[in-house]
């Protein structure tokens, strides 16, 4: 078996990413020695408990001391605050990355704090689940998902390349970007469908008592597809939407001009305008299934026997 | 083993709805005989390969004729030209239902062209996939699935219990409501998700090509999940659109409040108002759970192993 491919990976903050991260390169044998660290005492208590880590530290100053693999794993309006603890700290030649869903405003807060000799490299690993917490993690949340890195010009190639070879051994296709197009790109595919499920979710939140309850109960029909994702963290995506306005105003413009023309449609009964806008949207579900990111079971295999992956 | 409750269902229509009906209700052993009959040539010709009714008429007032159970499965606007179809051929003490979406525009479309003797008593079966046409249909569709019946006033205790009876048989939780108020409530579980599900879908399809191809690569990250529902049948939607039109604008109006004020505290840069509402929303998940109307997996089980219901 050959070397693992870093010496000590610390990773700064142990929610669901976090430690799957440590799930992941352990079972992935990617590192010697995964140590990490979490602000709340409730947290750090609980993974050692855990055990997934080799060793759970204080402070993040502390963890990052003699890692050649420096993960930050927050809410990204925490990165310039990590950042600056951590940069007097970094051992020469260490890497940084994040796996924040944003990535301009990371590169703004984070490359500041970074010393000369060592490499910051953003990324994002677009994967995830409802659950949040050291107890979400599990090995497996990146395989076959990807991860996207955008590394600044100073980034030297062969630290990308490192960097992508460690997401690469946890099982994502790595992908190479510039961080403005990254996060229009995540603006329409992942902040706008998070910010009209926990709108629609919020809606129904403020029914009537007897409707809502109703709601609940016929929930199968629709609604319950959106309640999912409107139960991702909620620290991590108030972030997400303070990180990203721009790009998330700019699509949800989009969004609503569409909605404008449909609520105009039913309002006038023109059926065939319905018509035409529902037949068009099935390709892009087609499109989907072909580039492997969707399962054609119907009602998402809802109703199988069998455990998940998480178990 | 007890007399099968019908002697013949008669089907009008054969799509996922019609065929799953066929389905179930050979595999319960609820009726005798189950006969049906489509629009089109080439269903019709579909179902006979399938082979899952005893006949297949061409039209559906030879289906009727001499059944004790007829069921309209048709998009809801086709509901009056069925009912004026078959009221001439309907045999006495049939009882009618059918399956639509929207109750109050279905009992106005229907209920005229229904001859005394004969009983109508609208029903909605919330159950489906993103599949439609006869080779979508399966026997475990209705299973743990509510059903509700809209009786009108005339509609005989008999008769409804009847029906209840047969959707029980195939494996739905039965629930009596009265039709406007099960189109309120269906507007904000079924109707507003889809229309937002395809709205968005469609502002996707709308981008310039190489964003779109990358939201698709991307789609993992939340917007896969509207594709799904955004996926459903055209026709069928266009109708409900069509059809409840007053309680979906209803709904649509405050979902667009709550959006705009989403809006605006992402401009404005209100972090504490977005943690607040993407707190609260977690509770109504939680309640789908208890409620037995989801699956605490995450990520839907997605990526399980195995074969779905419909294999």
């Amino acid at each position: 078996m050959s070397a693992p491919l870093f010496n000590r990976v610390a990773l700064v903050g142990l929610g669901l990413i976090g430690s799957s991260i440590a799930h992941a390169a352990r079972a992935n044998g990617v590192a010697k020695e995964i140590v990490g660290t979490a602000r709340s005492d409730k947290t750090r208590a609980r993974v050692k408990e855990l055990g997934f880590l080799d060793q759970v530290m204080e402070t993040a100053a502390e963890a990052v001391a003699g890692a050649d693999l420096v993960i930050i794993c927050v809410p990204v309006c925490a990165s310039e605050a990590v950042a600056r603890e951590i940069g007097p700290h970094l051992s020469p030649g260490a890497i940084v990355t994040d796996v924040g869903s944003v990535k301009s405003s990371v590169v703004a807060q984070v490359e500041p704090h970074i010393p000369d000799g060592c490499t910051f490299i953003a990324g994002h690993p677009v994967a995830g689940t409802e659950h949040s917490g050291p107890d979400a993690g599990f090995a497996e949340l990146f395989e076959g998902r990807w991860c996207i890195l955008t590394p600044a010009a100073k980034a030297t190639p062969e630290a990308t390349d490192r960097l992508r070879e460690f997401w690469s051994t946890l099982g994502s296709n790595v992908d190479i970007m510039d961080p403005e197009h990254h996060d229009l790109v995540l603006a329409i595919t992942s902040h706008i469908p998070h910010l009209i499920a926990y709108n629609i979710v919020g809606t129904v939140a403020d029914l009537e008592t007897d409707t809502r309850s109703e709601v609940i109960k016929y929930s199968a029909s629709g609604f319950r597809d959106f309640t999912r994702i409107a139960a991702s963290d909620p620290a991590m995506w108030r972030d997400v939407f303070l990180s990203n306005k721009e790009a998330v105003l700019e699509m949800l413009g989009r969004f609503s001009e569409d909605l404008s023309g449909l609520q105009r449609a039913i309002r006038r009964g023109d059926g065939e305008a319905l018509e035409k806008m529902f037949t068009r949207t099935r390709d892009i579900r087609r499109n989907i299934i072909d580039a492997g990111q969707e399962t054609e079971r119907a009602d998402f295999g809802r109703g199988l026997s069998g455990s998940s992956k998480k178990d």
